[in-house]
């Protein structure tokens, strides 16, 4: 009875699914398009005559490599079709070498000798796709060596001309290859690099996200709960899909490796820097759901310790999601981050630590006076230590940033298009000297006496940091 | 001049690696030998005259089946022989139909028919590749789909007797596939199963003995520095295999779907319970990694207050540890938790939380009488929050771990069998008890008074606990 309506559910159901599939990624439509459009350019060799009259039964050679070989990505489907191009010509020219070696023994000899080899070969093949190199580079060729081998030595048992055979297939199976690599790159190409590169600035967006979600409810939304809390979902969740990111990068960035040039990317564009990035974003991921814990079980009422840090954190927050926010700008445009906006944000975020550290001196004033218990700040305590190790971490992504910026050639931005959100722009020789050494110059003033004061210098702009200047020094006493 | 020298160190280089792997698992020895043998013994099909004559050249199909089909795990190579039998059952058949349908169109309308079937369903296939339910299931069999529905039809248009040849290539990829099947099944069978089920008692072990190494080395060896060094790197970096590991175990569950029941595992085992094992894991990792950070930055005197917790931050490391080692054994040997030591140690490491924030109440004196500053405690804080929040989630995995002995019906233990390193054993119900519903029995005392004398009995066994029962009414005042 009801067969009809849960049809009916089931086809609304594929339709709305599609839909959204489609609408997410409209390439994943134009791939469908593009491997019928190549499987229907294969078969013209059948029923196109004197195609056919050239290759014989063979064609059907080229429409199984068009279905087995044509990946969404363009790098995962050059390196299909080059290892299975490279595969076949050496596994062919090898197994005819083989037939005609096993010819020398005889026909009582010939299917052992032939048995033997194919063994020898086939388990040889199939441990080397063990080994971490071939495994990621030429898993495929592999397979297809083993696989052309044992097809023409066996078959070479019964077939004569197996010469013309091994030739026929060779041609098929090239122009299969090279149909599948014409339309990837020609109709609507999927770069696995460009999807390499969004994937990885994307991530440090979700990251800059969150904390700036985090710094505006964490420490705000604590007196006035009802105005902002319908947006938790949103940043919360984000960071988890870069957590367990890992397989695709490096799947992307081993496809990314067999691309050729293509929009600004070179030839040899540094991928493995973009992994480098993506292991760093993880780390910070990490601390990030430290974070969404200790969001999660947050007190109502926030205590006299939370309101005396708020400022601090939250400009920690703050200001290490724009420091993110412009990496990811930096890497989206391909301009160079040195001379941008990331290090003053950095640089502010550093000062909000140590902001941070100051009032940890006067709490102890409060704990004597009793007006606080320990228990108490513990909490807010936490939030606070790994915030300061987020900020840690984004120093290393902005370094590591840098360096995917000299290794690419990232040109060089006009001042006025980059900045998207800092109005101050100290001399770039400056900013480039505390980037690299004196990254920590007000807390530790035991090696150089007079760094301090550099560095507050040029942070000075910022508008907490300079009512701090005078805090700072009754910090540094250990 | 070099050259034979280099191609020696070369050749000696690549044999370390393939003792290397071979020595580290051996089943990828075997598995290169099961698929030579697989492969030698489908070529007797050419070689021996009665089987030859009965399939003819179709007799090749069986070859690439075996070398395509192969893989190391029997569940991988189920799916993929199941995958491939019936998509080319139906796809074969659907073909068939369909050259019939487009001969009656004659023979202008044939092969434009044709091109239009092959590319609505090539491309439809495709398209169906997406959508992650078929993906993670039946990814091989809608490609396999699509290549025999285009060989079929796209063949047919040349060849007349198309009944018969897809006979004989269903047959032959049949038997291909049967002969995968069971010597895959047969010798030495490598289970996706059993892989992940010591994947995921490993993970918990290598989690375990990071918290022993650090709850060993970090509080401890700031006194006597030398002693313990050299031991470092074995605990600190093996975490990280855990937080990586999502798509190993996601690939592996999928391929446990597939297979029969083997060993202890009966035919639907339920896996997804090891993925949100894993979930957890990852997570624990997620927290072990900001102490390893906390580790490296280690100061090289131990503060006054370092000292004062050392005791309490030791015991929660090295109970958490027992706690997860416990749970790992019981995944190991298919024992219920429930009744195990792992709920003892798990009351410990609480009540070593509980002895951590007294003494969080005690220090308030010293830092009222100036002996420390919060900014040198600030450290150390951070690392006893962090593993608290270890102890949280140790406590989850410990109820999913309890959740999956009972789906998987773990038998139940003698009682000296699986208490590997505890002496006490409490009667089981109050346990029970304990672990569901009053887990902090000692922290929360506003909603029932009694209910943390309850606890402190329970544990009090435990060597440290008791010493410190008249200390925690002090703690519970917030």
């Amino acid at each position: 009875m009801d067969f009809p309506k849960k049809m009916k559910e089931k086809i609304v159901e594929i339709v709305k699914k599609t839909m959204k599939i489609g609408k997410d990624d409209p390439r994943k439509i134009w791939h469908a398009f593009k491997v019928g459009l190549a499987l229907t350019l294969i078969s013209l060799f059948y029923y196109y005559r004197p195609l056919y009259d050239g290759f014989g039964q063979s064609a059907i050679w080229a429409v199984l490599t068009v279905v087995v070989v044509f990946e969404f990505t363009a790098g995962a489907t050059l390196c299909k079709c080059l290892n299975r191009g490279f595969a076949t010509l050496t596994a062919g020219a090898l197994g005819v070498g083989a037939k005609y070696f096993a010819d020398l023994f005889g026909k009582e000899g010939e299917p052992i000798v032939l048995g033997i080899l194919v063994f020898t070969l086939g388990a040889l093949g199939t441990f080397t796709r063990f080994f971490p190199h071939m495994k990621r580079r030429y898993d495929y060729g592999i397979l297809i060596f083993v696989l052309t081998f044992s097809m023409v030595t066996v078959s070479g048992y019964r077939v004569d001309k197996i010469l013309e055979l091994a030739h026929q297939r060779l041609s098929t199976i090239l122009i299969g290859a090279a149909t599948c690599m014409i339309v990837s790159l020609i109709v609507c190409p999927v770069w696995a690099g460009e999807d390499l590169h969004k994937l990885i600035y994307t991530h440090l967006e979700k990251l800059a996200n969150f904390l700036e979600g985090f710094g505006n409810e964490y420490f705000i939304n604590s007196e006035n709960d009802e105005i902002v809390k319908p947006s938790n979902e949103g940043f919360l969740g984000a960071y988890k899909t870069v957590l367990n990111s890992k397989a695709t990068e490096e799947a992307l960035a081993n496809f990314a490796w067999w691309e050729p040039g293509h929009g600004s990317f070179r030839l040899r564009h540094p991928w493995k820097q973009y992994l480098k990035i993506g292991v760093l974003a993880r780390e910070c991921a990490c601390h990030l759901q430290a974070l969404s814990g200790y969001f999660n079980s947050k007190p109502q009422v926030p205590s006299e310790f939370q309101k005396e840090i708020e400022e601090a954190c939250t400009k920690m927050c703050i200001e290490s999601s724009k420091v993110l926010k412009e990496l990811a700008f930096s890497i989206k445009t391909m301009t160079q981050p040195s001379s941008s906006a990331a290090e003053i944000h950095l640089c502010h975020s550093k000062t909000a630590v140590d902001d941070f550290k100051s009032i940890l001196t006067t709490t102890e004033t409060l704990l004597i006076s009793n007006k606080l218990d320990l228990l108490e700040i513990f909490p807010a305590i936490t939030v606070a230590s790994v915030l300061i190790d987020v900020i840690n971490c984004v120093e290393k992504i902005s370094e590591s940033v840098e360096d995917l910026s000299v290794q690419a050639h990232f040109k060089k931005a006009k001042n006025e298009e980059f900045s998207s959100s800092s109005p101050e722009k100290p001399p770039q020789q400056q900013h480039q000297l505390l980037h690299r050494g004196i990254v920590k110059p007000v807390v530790d003033v035991d090696d150089a006496g007079g760094s301090d004061f550099v560095a507050i210098e040029i942070c000075g702009g910022g508008e907490a940091s300079a009512g701090k200047a005078e805090v700072n020094p009754v910090v540094v006493k250990n």
